[in-house]
């Protein structure tokens, strides 16, 4: 069964009972971070049961040397890794010289709560030495999104039985090893341990990228709430440096240590101004005091909830669980930096090399610009349109030539990650992705300026890619894309993917439109692009060659598009006749079973028809969905969302809900028995788009209009969320009778809400 | 450029040149075995150039621990190694205390000899040491076939300018690592080290398999001739024993060191036993003396060539390379142990884990048929039936039932050893390569009886794969088989691969029509087996069912089948047009770009017609060979023999002859720039397949008559080879002219030859 021992509150993550089988799985779920720095929530002092200890540095990646079973011409050498970084969390803890260690003492009254409204975790428990010694422990930690390169810890204990001597050893440790390693390596070399008085500072940096990181701390100290003076002992070993502090209690004495902690990296800083500068941050954090940097956090927060929140009436775990969701991604990504992206565990785990997935694109990209200014999902776009020259290096590996550019599967850097050669060489869809990220951004936007500038150059390197992969085929008199892997990675080399086709051919088009509207509107870029890009007006003509006579496998007898050639060939038993005891069948089945078997991993045709709504008629998604979804065993956490939504968009609640509840409390739940690893962070972003998107039916037309056709749940007694749309703050609320609208902002809106075109005027509630 | 360094000649392999750079391309080259060990010809002294030490056991190996990238369902943990074994044969030499090292010291007259008529191999150089001694060296070695647990040595030096003292030090090293290990383990653990007088031995079991071997050596000396005792000094250290003999000299000198060594293993010794055992081989040796090993090991070679020998008059270059191929094929395998199979590299190297492919049956049986005992090619079947156990486990682990069988692509002991899910899973062909295997005994030996006792039972494993293998496919209303790779592996995970289908109907018609015969001649049999089995008449009936409602991909237009489904949406254009900067296209595409080519590797359709000529016309094959050769590369060694052989059947004899070129100096002039790692020994059956069933045109025809249509490729004045067929022996003279054939046995025998049967008599030529 899955875990189940979250608490479920509108507000907060809680767990109340401390169990050691839980404890990788809640270091996951009360992770902390600020889009720049985070953590998962690894205990400060000792604990010797079973944990996966992480601390990470947004951008700061290793390039782990792969490992393969067979090499093939084409892979990758390296595989960005995401770094564990050193830990500035660390405070040894003895009670008269016995280790405080929670998987050696009697826990009571343990309770952990990540407050999601005001963005800090704590923690408190009554513990019993095996001396006999009772304390009362409360922590409070935060990760500042105010001073994005500052952590901060208070840490208290009570002396309940016994009057005696309390050590505090506050430490940084810069030896700490990825758990996630192909052969084993440190990734780290520490170049230089600096000592002060209740303050340090470590020069780490990573071998290979030679990022260089400095770790400091800041600490002081009260007794019974008074500022307290300590004598400080040094410990320096070759990664580490330690301090302790004794101090003497009395039975009932409250003795409490604060914790300043910040990374600074080369990503930000010269070299040799790093240590100065990690100094400089802790003292800044000391000065302000935790209490005031808990205000900061209430605050940013509060900003953050403004535009993002959903409020769900009527269900206490799924209100719990988007708001989890909400919280997590923006804990992951704040857009303000555009060399950072959205890693599929964010800062809540290693595993998955690479921090960027086109997860991004297809499901991110609606989520920030839902939520927050255009400027953070341009941010996004502006990642790959800076990466573009790698995409072009990545193409040529493979064959291509001319400026073709292909999109790494996984990366951090724009170089490939990945090493299967049937992802890294044929789950080519990506590419699309690219293309849908800037056109959705565009519509949602109305910033048509981006492709001029930057999106242009991105859609002639994807346009080229496609024209050139594409062959014709003389026995189908069309152009086919052959050996793809589509979104449903439980078909591996198949030819004309549908999705895959499509996409294609849409790329095309939608480049050729927009040179031919940036030749008339941005002539000046027109000639830059051109120039750069060495294009002709032949070229593109070949390309529309392609595009115009692309090959679409479809059936006439379930008159439906076929996710590839040869699927009819299959045996077509609809998941839900599968026994339970062969599920999920990623881990039951060998790989040529799934492969060769009709189940689809997550959506595929669908996942087309739902980028593309507008271009299919309700009947032919009703079709598709009808043929596509039986067969669908929705074991990738991005395949509900999608799902939930075109059952939306087709009316069938039921089913979008049934399919919303797999991916609303998918880690808090821990549905697929993986969340001690991390979170699925970008399939939150799909859980989000589920509730707008699926049952708020939210839609940007073609023509730049808001679409709305919003349903309820049943089991709902209310929604309500907020969207960001082109600097004004719209806020929706559904009922089971009726749907308002509450525009924040200086001009009127008209909206299309089931068909109809209304009119809402700031500050005003609109009723449907 | 292929290297061209080796000297023509007919019966030896020679190098009269020493290069560095050829050391070790010649250590494969010259390599010696005598099917139960076999070792690389590595330099008895030291030798700091560049270098791969090899020495193996036959059936002694190492499962070590797989390595890949994503693990897949169904991947083994393991891998079985070849494993390189202690060292027997080295000697460390000093001249008046200088190391002798060739890569140190001027080398002069450098000969090598691998005398293939007699199975020795020799060497002889001056050697200029840095300090000026000049030394002449002669050294011969054998791994006997009579005493097939030793090997012995003969190592002269004179004293060519300078009187002083020559230091033997021969040593037996278990302390040997392999190149090929995953993670950088030891494979051995030295278990007791037992010294003696001028005698030694060193037990050693390997880790996990715990394979026990026992390695003696034992020593003597003359001085011109003169048998002479030295005084030993003995160094043991923590793996290696090793013997210092010092021997004055003055100039003109010959000193002269006798080194016999014993392989004896816990296959064939109680652990107990092995010191005592290894002892006794040495002793026997050392009695026997060098000259009547040497004389014995003629004689051996003898009785091999004699039925086995192909001689090419008026080419001298294809001469050499033929009997090399049937020199190695000797060393690698003798056919006397059920346990041992034929390893791609044999005794020449160590890449590739496993010793066992299916180019055992698709290759090696005919080879072994035709030039030995029934019994070896016997040997070769029941290894398959010994390890049926393992192959039901093997498919139960890919989710297959009641009693299927899938036998793995790469074997030791009956357990899959690859680990890449589109050759593990998929290249399930090989399964009717175990089936064809049988069919082709029974046909060329007559003995029937071999299926009831053993053949049907695998037959029945393999029936019922295929049977659950394919599934219906409604929209073809046939019976498909989806997500294989087919022999040519530049395709992987397509369906309907024509040979893969052809096989897996016939192996089902053939079983059905074999159980039918067993039931009628062999009822016990039958019983025994219907019981053991579990198999029931209707069982059989619904295996008939797939079989006779097979689906194969064809083509209208071309009329002929297709390789694949799919195949004529790939752009076909011919091989020859390629760049040549592009080929190898396995070393210059990348691996999708492969795929979607039409590039083929090996033949695939044309394997089938290869295996099953018979059931084609000389038309079908005509059109498929004229559609498929043009599009095929030819990158594996597997590929030009049966090209050669098809090309001959339809008389394009330039064609076969350009294609037996490929094959029959492969290693000899290193055509695929690797034969530095060992030899390619399966493809080597290949090669004498070229000449008998290719120029020789010889069949036996499904009523059990020889059927020849002898050829000659007009670079030849002819060729003779000899055929062991049914315990007679019948040899086989090609001219321009005319072909002789002469039969040594009992009675007379029918053949076929040009459609004419004649009859040849024991002991008359024969003239057509």
């Amino acid at each position: 069964m899955n875990k189940n021992y979250i608490v479920p509150n509108e507000w907060s993550i809680v767990e109340e009972v401390f169990d050691t089988k839980n404890v990788k799985a809640s270091e996951s779920l009360f992770s902390i971070g600020n889009g720049s720095m985070g953590q998962r929530a690894n205990f400060e002092e000792d604990y010797s049961g079973e944990t996966l200890q992480g601390s990470y540095i947004g951008g700061v990646y290793y390039p782990d040397k792969t490992r393969v079973g067979w090499w093939k011409n084409g892979y990758p050498e390296y595989f960005a890794k995401v770094l564990n970084a050193p830990n500035w969390i660390g405070i040894h803890i003895q009670i008269n010289g016995t280790n405080l260690d929670l998987n050696l003492c009697e826990v009571a009254n343990f309770r952990r709560e990540l407050n999601m409204k005001e963005g800090w975790l704590s923690r408190s428990f009554k513990a019993t030495l095996k001396t006999g010694e009772q304390i009362l422990v409360k922590t409070k930690r935060l990760i500042s999104i105010e001073l994005n390169e500052v952590g901060a810890i208070e840490y208290s204990i009570t002396a309940v039985n016994f009057s005696g001597e309390i050590t505090f050893s506050p430490y940084i440790d810069a030896g700490i090893v990825n758990e996630d390693s192909n052969y084993n390596e440190y990734f780290w070399e520490t170049l230089q341990i600096v000592e002060g008085e209740n303050k340090g500072s470590i020069l780490s940096k990573t071998l290979k990228t030679e990022f260089h990181v400095a770790t400091a701390m800041n600490v002081s100290f009260t007794l019974n709430n008074l500022k307290l003076e300590v004598l400080q002992e040094t410990n320096i070993e070759e990664k580490s440096l330690t301090y302790s502090y004794k101090i003497d209690v009395s039975q009932g004495d409250v003795a409490t240590i604060y914790k300043y902690g910040s990374y600074v990296s080369s990503l930000n800083y010269k070299n040799n101004e790093l240590i100065e500068a990690s100094f400089q941050n802790v003292q800044t954090a000391s000065e302000l005091r935790f209490e005031d940097l808990l205000n900061l956090q209430k605050q940013s927060w509060a900003t953050i909830w403004r535009t993002a929140d959903i409020v769900i009436e009527g269900d206490i775990k799924a209100q719990q669980g988007i708001r989890f969701n909400i919280f997590q991604l923006n804990q992951t990504y704040m857009g303000t930096d555009a060399r950072l992206n959205i890693g599929p565990k964010g800062f809540t785990g290693e595993k998955y090399g690479g921090s960027t997935y086109w997860d991004t694109e297809a499901y991110c990209i609606p989520f920030y610009m839902g939520t927050k200014d255009a400027q953070v999902a341009k941010n996004l776009l502006l990642y790959r349109y800076n990466q573009l020259d790698k995409a072009i290096e990545n193409a040529q590996k493979l064959g291509f030539t001319n400026g073709a550019a292909l999109y790494p599967m996984v990366t951090m850097n724009g170089e490939e990650c990945h090493n299967e050669w049937e992802i890294t060489f044929e789950e080519i869809h990506r590419n699309g992705a690219m293309i849908y990220g800037i056109y959705n951004y565009v519509n949602y936007t109305n910033d048509f300026e981006y492709i001029p500038k930057f999106g242009l150059e991105v859609m002639i390197g994807v346009a080229r890619f496609w024209y050139q992969r594409a062959n014709f085929s003389a026995v189908k008199n069309q152009y086919v894309i052959l050996g793809v892997t589509g979104p449903n990675e439980y078909e591996n080399n198949v030819n004309n993917n549908f999705y895959t086709n499509y996409l294609a051919k849409w790329c095309i088009e939608y480049a050729v439109e927009s040179l031919q509207k940036v030749k008339n509107e941005y002539p000046e870029d027109y000639s830059r692009v051109f120039a750069k890009a060495s294009l002709t007006e032949t070229e593109t003509k070949e390309w529309l060659q392609v595009a115009n006579n692309m090959y679409f496998p479809f059936s006439e007898k379930h008159n439906v598009y076929l996710q590839q050639d040869d699927f009819l060939d299959k045996e077509l038993i609809p998941a839900a006749e599968l026994s339970k005891k062969e599920r999920p069948i990623n881990q039951k089945w060998s790989w040529d079973r799934i492969l060769r078997s009709c189940y689809i991993k997550q959506a595929d045709v669908l996942q087309g028809m739902f980028f593309f709504e507008d271009k299919f008629t309700k009947q032919e998604l009703e079709r598709h969905f009808d043929f596509y979804e039986p067969l669908t065993v929705h074991e990738s956490s991005l395949s509900p969302c999608v799902h939930s939504i075109l059952a939306a968009s087709i009316d069938r609640m039921p089913k979008a809900y049934e399919q919303y509840v797999r991916t609303a409390r998918l880690d808090l739940d821990d549905y697929n028995h993986e969340v001690d690893e991390g979170c699925h962070i970008t399939s939150m972003a799909g859980t989000w788009m589920s509730i707008v998107q699926g049952f708020g039916g939210m839609r940007v037309s073609e023509d730049g209009k808001l679409v709305f056709n919003p349903q309820i749940p049943k089991q709902w007694k209310s929604y309500s969320f907020t969207i960001n749309f082109r600097n004004q703050i719209l806020k929706i609320k559904v009922n089971q009778a009726k749907t308002i609208f509450e525009l924040e902002g200086t001009h009127e809106l008209q909206i299309k809400v089931n068909n109809k075109t209304i009119i809402v005027t700031p500050n005003n509630l609109v009723t449907v």
